[in-house]
């Protein structure tokens, strides 16, 4: 089965259980079979549609209650079957969205790990410094370096702690894995987005 | 008198007690008179010094103790002679600085409101949305525009508020006012840099 989650910046596919990124400039892969897909990219969707035999859209399947108006597909698929979480997509953007008792009541949007990374030397090149993954956030930095390093992880995770209190927090995402470090109470789901799109097929027959 | 305060994206000049700014590549204003200065960027230092007959460099007087290195010139100047308080200049950049007891803690740096906001669009167009000044962090978004502003306020308010827990915080800077409406227990001091500059220029006579 061959699955892919299109976003800002890159093709994701899911081929016999591994991700392969390409971004949405790059030549596409060669490949046998149906291609199910979600796209937050139209440019991108037809570029796919364009390349590939059979396409099969997964967003006429996804059934996700939301007063949330523009909600990306992917956000909704990443959301989709959770009882009581925070979810947090760390892609280029970081999307974070909030389910209780089975309900999406919302969420907010943080620029990217990557992105964030780049505007300090815009600002200025006295803030250009080489991010330091391993800061201690529980001391208060007395170097430039630190100072931005810590900046950057705090600008991210203190809004995510803010509004979990004590629920669990679910990563996915690019930088899911190592901001999941940072927070007590979550969980890094690598192929959140793909189990999900999986599920769905699976619960579809007709369209597998 | 006239102070300046040279900062990575503008000349802030005093004079008659407004402040008056200039972007470093703009001609500078006719001015007669001494001008007091602190800078934190050398190209637009020379400048200032070809262009007006005296100028005073306030740097060799001020008497800043701490263990952080490579702190800027005006961060030291909005510290000084505080006892305890969490400075925060909003500028291009946030700089985050906590004092106790008068002794410098150290500090961590955010990017500026301004850049924030300019990095969603750059991100994907479909993150294009006019900042919501208006958004209620009390309330989960639910729309992208609130979702991208909540994200931003909640980027920068959050830091601060964690390391602040009943502390003071003064915020100065640019965007200063408008975020200083966020946290309960600040004070907004539109000319703290001037104001520090102006006690050091008094407390040295020699140099008037």
């Amino acid at each position: 089965m061959i699955l892919c989650d299109i976003g800002n910046t890159n093709f994701h596919f899911f081929i016999d259980d591994k991700e392969q990124m390409y971004s949405l400039d790059s030549t596409l892969p060669s490949l046998d079979g149906k291609v199910y897909y979600i796209s937050v990219n139209e440019k991108a969707t037809t570029k796919l549609k364009l390349f590939y035999k059979e396409t099969i859209d997964l967003e006429p399947y996804i059934n996700f209650d939301t007063s949330y108006s523009g909600m990306g597909l992917d956000r909704k698929m990443a959301c989709l079957g959770v009882e009581n979480a925070i979810i947090v997509d760390a892609g280029s953007a970081i999307t974070v969205d909030i389910i209780k008792k089975g309900k999406h009541k919302g969420g907010f949007i943080l620029p990217g790990l990557s992105s964030l990374k780049k505007v300090y030397p815009q600002i200025s090149q006295k803030l250009s410094f080489a991010f330091n993954t391993k800061v201690n956030l529980d001391k208060i930095p007395l170097c430039t370096q630190d100072a931005i390093s810590y900046g950057i992880i705090q600008s991210i995770i203190e809004p995510i702690k803010k509004i979990s209190k004590k629920q669990e927090v679910i990563f996915t995402g690019g930088d899911g894995e190592f901001l999941s470090t940072f927070i007590k109470n979550s969980n890094y789901k690598r192929d959140l987005i793909f189990n999900n799109m999986r599920g769905i097929i699976d619960a579809n027959n007709c369209i597998t």
